[in-house]
């Protein structure tokens, strides 16, 4: 996190942020919503997958009825690039508790041309309406303290590849899966880290359909580098996370005909398990 | 297993078999498919989701240039049964190595109306394309000997809720995961057993999509009963399956609000993993 960053950090409030604002969508026409993506959320040239997915799910959350993302799947079909572009929704069920829509966003190419970028199938619904019943035999991953752990610039492992969003995140990783910034990979498919949005915004739903794809790719621990494109991410929003950062973990057990999974689960300051996701992504074998 | 399937185990094949011909779609026009849902596949009175996504996904390889599901998100809307309904897909992207496609399942409703039952978006490409490389970290369940295990109508622990899916299916299940027929469920969210077709036939991309929502909803083992209908299920195929009977673990980690999450694996007789699944479903709190 950059000394702007910190200087900015613990003032925004949900509604009034970085991410909100680099997340809003403007309405053109009924399930029609104009966006101007963000290059503050780029890693390198792409613009992040999960800040993608926040916005789909920001302009879903207003075209239907709900307003809480239970469970979207997304299918990344080319690289989105900073600047204009264009959601266009569609309401395929309205239920009593769920209802399902799909949103696909568009840019534009040299012609004028839109070309979808993403598309995704979510299902929203009302998280406050759920039973505060909990029986879950999950654990939250073992994280050192934060003041242990290193983010983008923090020595003694400066974390390579930082780019634009490392401004935006409050990210701080387990020293424990920072082996690959040090050149030597643990060979273990683990990436574990605090998360935190660097203006001090809390999470909610949405921005935790950022917050499963913002650590490094469990590739670089199995000794893999270059970019792990994402083919499709399907993200559960379990709970409203708790006010407070959040630890995140990421496991990839399969590495397979040069594709891999990646589980990544969401954990709040109340020890709730907030938010599961699975993504598919292809690799570079080395 | 019935008399009657085991008297037609072990001669079918892939392309001429049940699950073949239960499967088929018949192309009305570019894209449209008209398919007749067999009750053959019904879990009491439902359709089972894996077989309608076995369907979609058997009319999404005939309409995209690429014939093997890689992954495919299904969000289920209304129940649907058997009888006549049509298949529409819509090819979002077509690339080299995958292309992208959507398909919706409906039926129709006393006025004639099409009802949407079914919505699937997924990513299919070539598996006997990809490298050989596999650098997995996870390892087969353990499961007892497939004749220590039990299927429908076993005794001494029948399975109860066996209904036509249970004819086609050779489904045997750890005996430590069927606490919940005997009335006294282990409290884990665990299901595991053998897996294969009836008329044995061997598994293949498309069956693996029936594979993963095949075997009993973990909630029983949780103590819990009745119905677990499935909101959205996400499949990845990551790697063709050898002939022979397939290990298939479900697990679940988070029961919360009413809904949890199953993931399965299914791994073949060569100890490859050959499908992951994840599905969040709904549960009754008892």
């Amino acid at each position: 996190m950059s000394e702007a960053a910190t200087a900015r950090a613990a003032r925004a409030t949900i509604g009034n942020s970085e991410f909100d604002r680099d997340t809003a969508v403007t309405r053109r026409e009924p399930g029609v919503y104009d966006i101007d993506l963000s290059g503050g959320w780029a890693i390198v040239n792409a613009v992040n997958g999960g800040y993608l997915l926040a916005v789909l799910g920001r302009a879903l959350g207003d075209a239907l009825p709900h307003s809480d993302p239970f469970t979207i799947s997304a299918h990344y079909l080319t690289a989105s690039q900073p600047g204009p572009a264009v959601v266009r929704t569609d309401v395929v069920r309205t239920g009593r508790t769920l209802s399902t829509g799909q949103a696909s966003l568009f840019q534009y190419d040299h012609e004028g041309r839109e070309v979808e970028r993403i598309r995704v199938l979510a299902s929203f619904g009302d998280l406050d309406s759920l039973p505060d019943d909990v029986r879950t035999s999950a654990t939250p991953p073992a994280l050192p303290p934060i003041d242990r752990c290193f983010g983008a610039g923090d020595g003694p492992a400066p974390v390579s590849g930082s780019s634009a969003i490392a401004d935006r995140l409050m990210l701080k990783l387990d020293p424990a899966t920072l082996g690959w910034a040090l050149g030597s990979p643990s060979g273990k498919g683990e990436m574990r880290g605090w998360f935190g949005l660097a203006d001090g915004r809390d999470a909610d739903p949405l921005s935790l359909l950022l917050t499963v794809d913002a650590l490094p790719p469990t590739a670089f621990e199995l000794g893999l580098s270059g970019w792990v494109p994402t083919v499709e991410l399907t993200v559960h929003v379990r709970s409203r996370p708790a006010p407070g950062p959040l630890r995140v973990s990421i496991t990839t057990r399969n590495l397979a005909g040069g594709f891999l999974e990646e589980d990544a689960e969401v954990w709040d300051g109340a020890d709730r398990l907030v938010a599961q996701s699975r993504q598919l992504a292809r690799v570079r074998l080395g």
